[in-house]
């Protein structure tokens, strides 16, 4: 009998984050592609744009006018999702089948620069380092409301992630409720830290650095590495050394370090397929509950669709929906791959 | 204090059978889209194309020729993601973070029809009850398989559902482990038959029918409905009103039924935005372990992304990803649209 090859081999890996199995098959990735092709915006895009509601100046869907801001700048979200009125509701304990609850909270638009053709990638570290300021200021904010137990601080980037403007921005959705991705991740590390006494994510980074396999890039304070368990081909996380439960923790280094590591990975992204690479980020951090919660592990996630071009993504379809992730190339390889590239970004040159 | 208002107010619903939570946000539906289009197919397709490696006669990319078949046709997929190859492991049992365990499978392939223009909702009804007639028979043979503990019955169809041949097919993935979210449902199953002695979807279907508020197509043996705790705009779930587990005990009588409520359905489907509707969907019943499995009630999931039109779809992204999954249109809303829609195809008139 074979033994085993993880290079090679079909095999399922064990995310202890979410306690959830991903299928690997190392050798599909050799398929041929015959099937759709994303668009790929190859049009120069202008610094202001008098059409783009979040440029400086312009008037938005709700007939406000956006200030001519300078750094990062946040409103509330015209079509929010959540909506911050206190609901009266009698929970029905006997409910079986239709179990609802309202939920309220708070939804913003973070845009992060107020040049429109701007991305995460091309900005100065400085620039980065200002946006970290403004989600640790919405973190202690939201996270002051009463009601409000979590903030979700994401991003959605390229048309092929739902994004609708290109204008660089992100988005935090503040709620009541840990939501459901939350919820698992916080059960999987309150249960390590009370056996433990470290957070997993501490142990799992040492054990990261000693293997040298999945690491991209290093500096003295963060680690951004293909995670064991990626589920998308160039899935990436971010995590702090240093066991900090969230971004107001930082240290002023920790700070500089964070915004190097973001501009530094997102040009890797870039460099990839030369193409403004797209993703949803987000960050998970400790929930707003009041609680300590020294179990928690400040990271932050990036899921990338792309698969082999800047036009070719990997699907989460059918299988993916009944059964479970499923992915055509190790994350050994790909870490491997976005490790070989260059941190600066390929149109420096261009210019 | 405003009273909780399911149809309005923002809310998040309970799935019980993986034991996960929805956000719903139902006034969000208004806002306007600026995002991506799909792009619609809309060439007419031959009946028979020579490119297409699915055809009868057909050469495939390993050689081989496809016979000329004329019913549905079942073939090992070319390019697998699992392998049937046995692989010896040894389980190193005190492994924190890199647990990973080989994984023995065979994949099919299934083509509905021979004809390369047909889709499901185009066929005739004797021409689906023999696709279920193979999916009966492939449930059996695989199944069998001393490995195969699991058989997951498939289709992607649309290029946005990364199909990447409009030929009528789905596909059959078999594996040694129960898949991750089968292996949800099978515990949320398992503790209710436990617990009441009948099957979770026996009671869901009884409460559902007395609603009548997310039924979408009812006849003697099944039903299709909008499930409470849908994700996808139009999610849909086809439910035996028997409590039988698995499609190899239904009676000739359902096999008539489900044939005629598939057909129902995927032409409610078309007739929506009037397109060949993008869908993925998959059968869940009970595991080939050998067990008896008492808990499991067969269903079948459809997960159709389109949201405004047929070019407009829902994006689950960087909220979704990182929180939860979040939709814009109540279920009961969608279940009222799918209801009103005919059953008969919007291009039989047009012929
Ligand atoms: O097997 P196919 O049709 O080539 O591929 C399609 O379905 C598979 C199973 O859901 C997915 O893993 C692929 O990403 C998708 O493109
Ligand atoms: O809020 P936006 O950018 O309009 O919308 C985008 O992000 C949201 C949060 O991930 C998703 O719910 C939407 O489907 C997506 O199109």
């Amino acid at each position: 009998m074979k033994n085993f090859d993880i290079n090679e081999d079909p095999h399922r890996r064990f995310n202890p984050l979410i306690n959830e199995w991903v299928l690997v098959s190392p050798h599909r990735s050799k398929r041929p592609w015959q099937g759709q092709n994303e668009s790929v915006a190859t049009e120069k895009l202008p610094e202001y744009d008098e059409t783009c509601y979040l440029c400086p100046g312009n008037v938005r869907a709700n007939g406000e006018v956006n200030p001519e801001y300078e750094n990062a700048f946040v409103f509330e979200n015209d079509f929010a999702a959540l909506k911050q009125e206190e609901i009266h509701f009698e929970e029905d304990q006997n409910e079986r089948f239709f179990k609802a609850k309202p939920e309220r909270g708070i939804s913003r638009v973070v845009c992060f620069s107020p040049k429109h053709h701007l991305t995460l990638p091309e900005m100065e570290a400085y620039e980065i380092e200002d946006i970290i300021a403004t989600w640790q200021r919405e973190y202690t904010d939201l996270g002051a409301v009463p009601y409000i137990n979590h903030v979700q601080i994401f991003e959605n980037k390229g048309s092929v992630m739902g994004c609708s403007n290109p204008h660089p921005h992100g988005q935090i959705w503040a709620q009541s409720s840990l939501p459901t991705q939350v919820e698992k991740t916080q059960v999987s590390l309150k249960k390590y830290w009370d056996q433990y006494h470290r957070t997993l994510l501490q142990d799992y980074v040492q054990e990261e650095l000693r293997s040298q396999e999945r690491i991209v890039i290093e500096n003295e304070h963060f680690v951004a590495l293909v995670p064991f368990w990626a589920i998308w081909p160039y899935e990436t996380m971010i995590i702090s050394k240093r066991n900090v439960n969230k971004i107001t923790n930082f240290t002023r280094a920790e700070v500089a370090d964070f915004a190097l590591i973001l501009k530094q990975l997102t040009n890797k992204y870039d460099n990839l397929f030369e193409t403004s690479f797209p993703y949803s980020s987000g960050i998970h951090q400790s929930p707003t509950d009041g609680d300590a919660h020294p179990e928690w592990h400040f990271h932050m996630h990036f899921y990338p669709p792309l698969l082999r071009s800047a036009t070719v993504k990997k699907f989460m379809v059918g299988y993916e929906m009944m059964g479970e992730s499923q992915r055509d190339i190790t994350p050994e390889k790909s870490a491997a791959i976005l490790r070989a590239l260059p941190t600066i970004h390929y149109k420096t040159n261009q210019k």
